[in-house]
């Protein structure tokens, strides 16, 4: 079969012809890929920043947000058939370790990272596990939903955790409304009554977001006027703010836009959170971290999807134009989240 | 009446004698003080630290861990009666602000906070109001419990808010079991069922601790010691580590402490927290920042305490020797919490 | 001043001409009533059904939910000020007792209940306390929201206890859309995202409910076919039953329309539940009580208002017409939620 | 190998020579009994009050509570190895269904219950899965922890899911301190710090509960003098009332107990909860199902424990005289939980 592989850091992917993945433990799933979505990962994963921390074996198959249809499964699967329409939640967890036992998949200890550590779903075949399987409404279409295997539900899960104290009179507030940050506002807009402001440098950005869900728009031009309209919007700072950046600054304003108690989410990375100690106990803030999301994360996104609630903006590329796709992401010429989709699924 | 008032900054507070305070509001409370305990932000307060945060008149009077006896109730007081054996929570707090309505009396927007920006508990004589006065238990001994009114609160309420995810099998580990953390380690053998580990540069600091509580003692030599130390006993890191120094090295220790998910939570203060933006996501760990406590936790305190399971250390000074025990701390030499003491309850 | 007063038991109340209140304590507040809401517990009241519960002294003046314009406030209030237009939780909550300080003001142990156990609202002037008043946007009618003060923070507080278990996905059933189920759904719409299915025996009703945010609507008819229906649409069972009837049989079908783990949240009253142990256990369902709703829910409610996501249907008479309006609610003439406007607001 | 099996309801099982299980899937378990609990539920199965729940195909071996040492494991397992200490989580989950994927494995849909519907370990060898296994510390034995695989097991979920409300000042009282109820009282001295109070009608019972963490005790004479006595003792009710007896009248003095916003938790069972819906609402009362526990709950049960902090009373008996255990618990005379014990683990 067809799969894009990375043979070494620093140099495009391949389109190679490799044998088809098989089925080799009970737990095991094989899909017949609809979609993979293409994101700035697969950028830093080329350019080799991923090799440390997980460490996969080169040449292997990219691939890390997949959806497609059940083509076999393994003698102990029983929760999908051959042929359900299914997205994969990016880890083959194991169900076993405690992270497994308390529903959190993203910590499990003994799971592979398809795309990351193990070959991916930029093929016309992947192989998954049967705890990483949501069946799908079949009406979805696995190019509409790939890209929220990753992205988007690292998106949902900050949005989830945070919805305990966003209810009517409390402030969300967005920094980076691109493409996970989209994601988020049209999340908070869904399962929170929260009051949505977004930041960001790009116009066209808030224009989005204001249509998705946002009730304000802050143009993000210095730090000191942000900072000002965020704090009239919101009556004295945000109960939430949701860092999709984490970089350039942004994870440094973000704890200044904050009321007594808040909570700076950080879900983008590349810089460093810096905070005097005093800051953090006299106004009783924090800092919590998220990581993509667990497998009924991913179920009440796909719920959300069908319902029509969240929507991604796409350009859909054959599989053949990998690396097409790949200088088009480069360059910013992709917008929307870029999709690879195989011959047999086109 | 007698009152040890703060004149200029820098210099020693003077014993002076002053009109002793009156009944103003309907909501005011005036208290005989019993005992009026002495802290390290005493000293910051004489060294002029917290005027720009707190801005009080000067001169004004220390003393902002107060207990004694009701002398006399504003009209509107209903919950305490004269002669009643009585804490302060530090904040005389509104009971109006959307804060005060969700118990949140930390963050009131129209509190005082007597010692720190109004007159102060180390006299003869306090006014306080009445949301801010805890019955105690007549058995209870003002001297015995004055410490725990802000130090004792600001440790309970920490262990407080962690309890929920310290269950069997869960790690807690303090980091500095002093003044603050000695009641942070009873809180938490009382409350909760963690296993606890102390970590300290004070030998006698964790033979202490281990008679309190601790189920392992670590001495802080170098971090990369500590490090080790705390992942073996944790088998993997801890859930919540519970930092009492929050400078010279704790506040950038701590989090090395936790497993994934875990929890910094920041209670002294001094440093400066900094923490990649990857490896907060990485590991999906929080920094959680804590402040006095509520008036609930407050109850909840004196209630251990009246159980027996929360004791202090004292060291008793006469309110005429108040400037001996500022020199006593100010030096090392005064062991325990210093606790002053008015002639009329000698 | 006009108040409409009940005099003896079983007799319509009369229009009276008595002084108006006064300003007895510092932390009391006058009210110019803008508007009383009329709702069945009145019936109740008249009938003498809540004389052994609350035992009134008569006579007293109706109407216990209020909205107006402040006329004067005690020396201790400073949340409002003479003009605001504010609407009045229905209980004069003291800030001093467990409950309150848990911001759990329905279960305080020292207030007023005005209309229920001292004078309420069907009058020109009200006298309430601090703590009940919320201040609205000016641009809030009283006579618009005036019956969301009892009603409908109790079928909001219920929905926003519930509210942490309702993400997509979950299924939300509501039994009885009328005066206090027509809020629970538009709440539910708004707070949750969860699937609302509601049950009602008018078609009318039904309707309605369709337009206000139901999802799923099922006329009742027989037990066996509601429980049907409702195993059909939510897949095995709702998540949370919120039963506004509690009565006539509906508080025996709420727990049959539950899921494992499902909750029946009791909001009506007149019937008995009556559940087997060993249905209790092995299904692990919960019964659920809610009693009006705090301070803050009316905060949030309100909030809710402003954003038009809850109105209400009214039918307004002038304070006058009380017997008229009390007659149409008896003969089931009364569309909507009759409100008393008294000369001065009309 | 040798097996306790029914034949026929009503009839006495009977020791029968059968061939040993074997592994069967790749997630299947095998191990070699150590101990297996007898219990009252043991008696109901025999009379065939489980059939039309359970339906069993009969001949089938008992036991449901079951501790050992791992034999050999499927192709899959691999957070056990062969000679492991275990004891089983009474349910064989999938891992897959919703509820697994939230750890509420008792609400599985795909499960089986050896010893209830399947073959269980009153015999050599019993057939598990690995997910139901937990790995023991080795230095505990089978026998003297198997008891808590179901019935104490039981008792600790109720108590952890009560946790989060039972801090200093709240109060828990027991409903009877027996089999469940004794585990129930270790537990909550374990991991809360309520005050607990126990009532039961043996004295024996009484005497045990306050040797084992009960601050009070009461002597369950009439329903009278039950509720003054608690009255008195909790200072207006309990804010959980825990009844491990669910019939005989239990289940209806349990809400009298309660204090308002507090809640009935439904562990025994065999009566009729039957509340009047006013009282629910007026109160703000709750009634909580509870149905044996999580695997995560049987893990924190266990490292109790290990940890000394709860201890089972036993009376161990062969595996060949499980008629003789049978007949003393039906006559009484077994006092603490029946144990059987095969040869091999003698």
């Amino acid at each position: 079969m067809k799969a894009v592989r990375l043979h070494s850091y620093g140099a495009h992917p391949t389109l190679d012809d490799v044998p088809e993945p098989e089925i080799l433990g009970p737990w095991d799933v094989l899909v017949d890929v609809g979609a993979a979505g293409l994101c700035r990962t697969d950028l830093h994963i080329i350019e080799g920043q991923w090799d440390p921390i997980q460490h996969p074996h080169l040449p292997y198959t990219l691939g890390h947000e997949n959806a497609g249809w059940v083509r076999a499964c393994g003698s102990a699967v029983h929760n999908v058939a051959v042929g359900d329409t299914v997205i994969m939640h990016p880890l083959t967890s194991c169900g076993l370790c405690p992270a497994c036992r308390e529903g959190q998949d993203s910590h499990c200890e003994n799971a592979t990272f398809p795309g990351i550590n193990v070959d991916g779903g930029m093929a016309e075949v992947l192989r998954t596990n049967a705890r990483a399987v949501v069946k799908l409404d079949p009406a979805l279409q696995p190019r509409d939903v790939a890209a929220l295997a990753d992205a988007g539900l690292t998106a949902y899960h900050a949005v989830r955790k945070a919805a305990p104290v966003l209810f009517p009179g409390s402030h969300a507030v967005v920094i980076g409304s691109g493409g996970l940050g989209h994601i988020g506002v049209q999340s908070l807009a869904a399962i929170t009554s929260a009051e949505i402001t977004v930041v960001d440098r790009s116009e066209a950005a808030l224009e989005l977001a204001g249509q998705i869900g946002a009730h304000h728009t802050v143009l993000a031009t210095s730090d000191a006027d942000v900072e000002k309209a965020v704090a009239e919007i919101t009556g004295g700072g945000a109960h939430i703010v949701f860092d999709f950046v984490g970089e350039r600054g942004a994870e440094l304003l973000a704890p200044k836009l904050l009321r007594n108690r808040g909570s700076h989410y950080v879900i983008g990375y590349g810089g460093t959170v810096s905070l005097p100690t005093i800051e953090i106990i006299s106004r009783e803030i924090n800092v919590i971290g998220n990581l993509v999301g667990t497998y009924t994360d991913l179920v009440e996104l796909m719920t959300l999807t069908s319902q029509g609630k969240v929507t991604l903006h796409t350009a859909v590329y054959p599989l053949d134009a990998a690396n097409d796709a790949i200088a088009d992401l480069e360059s910013g010429r992709l917008v929307g989240r870029g999709i690879l989709v195989p011959d047999h699924a086109a």
